[in-house]
């Protein structure tokens, strides 16, 4: 998989098989309907195979998610300019799902949703809240590293790096479960909040258009 | 029930009854574990009383959700001071589990937690999903007018109230799911960025301090 589509061409192997059968069957049948039959039906493979490569469900699902965090990475590198304040309009919009995807596979709406979907289970489970507590360290290092650039390149105001990001990424999570959860479309409207923050808290005034 | 504390006193007849033994059997079981059966025990009613008042398990937590809604404003009204700077951030506060919880009832933490659970049914639950979308309305339509009595009161800046209010309960919403699913506590942090961000974008300077 060297495309900058997520899951585009073939899989390469049977653990990036099992990852994509994962994805179609999360979107198919939520997290409730998920059962490693569908999933080994969807990929293709037996389900002994699918035990050589996973415990069960939860460890698959683990796995799943640091999947998802290295293809964002990836495809955030590949469209990454070098250009702190695009890269950071870049960075957020990928966490709104604005990627093409790949024929046959979910639309953003639904990956989004399946996220808020799997989100939810980390309430109850421990291994799910330690996962996802991981990647949110992770997605604000990462906005705090192109806030801090911004800050040295002198297009962003002298604000905290770290605290930016944290407040950044809790919006951009707020409007990824109101966007899954709600039957009026916020999204766009959420994403002009998210602008004018940008311009009014971030940008240095003569950027601002940048 | 007519204490400031949710939930505190004896209830006052069975459909109040029923939506404490809800608040309880969520609480303890999970959205998964909720079963009629559940909530009939908790509730010490009977199963046919039960069904006298809701057709099932998704009618109950319609009436739950609008349930809570009503006891969030009740609350809400009782500690307005009619300082509109004082009175957001008690909503905020309100809206993030700030209100001390009657004894034996479930705490502030998981209340937002059983929050998460319910919201992310909307996920694949229409009707969830047009109950939320209006709560969310109702929330916002609240958080702007008091942003427009700031406004005129000149304590706020003369920012766009519908925006303002909209982006500052997708910001909360977002703290709620962060603090329901990550296990290193980032709500203190959160709180102090959300004033932060009021301090900056919404209150006028030399009202800052008030």
């Amino acid at each position: 998989m060297t495309d900058a589509l997520p899951f585009a061409g073939e899989p390469e192997d049977s653990h990036e098989a099992i990852m994509r059968a994962t994805f179609c069957a999360l979107q198919e049948h939520g997290y409730a309907g998920l059962s490693i039959q569908r999933i080994a039906d969807e990929a293709d493979l037996s389900k002994s195979t699918f035990y050589h490569h996973f415990d069960g469900k939860e460890d698959l699902l683990l796995s799943f998610l640091e999947f998802t965090l290295e293809e964002f990475d990836r495809v955030f590198k590949l469209e990454s300019s070098g250009d702190p304040a695009k890269d950071l309009r870049t960075f957020f919009g990928l966490l709104l799902g604005d990627f093409p995807t790949a024929g046959g596979m979910p639309e953003q709406e639904d990956i989004l949703a399946t996220y808020v979907e799997l989100r939810a289970q980390a309430v109850r489970n421990p291994d799910f809240r330690a996962k996802f507590t991981e990647t949110d360290r992770e997605f604000t290092a990462r906005i705090a590293a192109l806030v801090e650039e911004g800050i040295e390149d002198g297009v962003f105001r002298d604000v905290d790096p770290e605290r930016t990001a944290q407040f950044l990424l809790t919006t951009l999570e707020g409007i990824t479960l109101q966007n899954a959860t709600r039957d009026d479309n916020p999204l766009p409207e959420l994403r002009t909040a998210i602008e004018s923050y940008m311009e009014s808290e971030l940008l240095v005034a003569d950027s601002a258009d940048s």
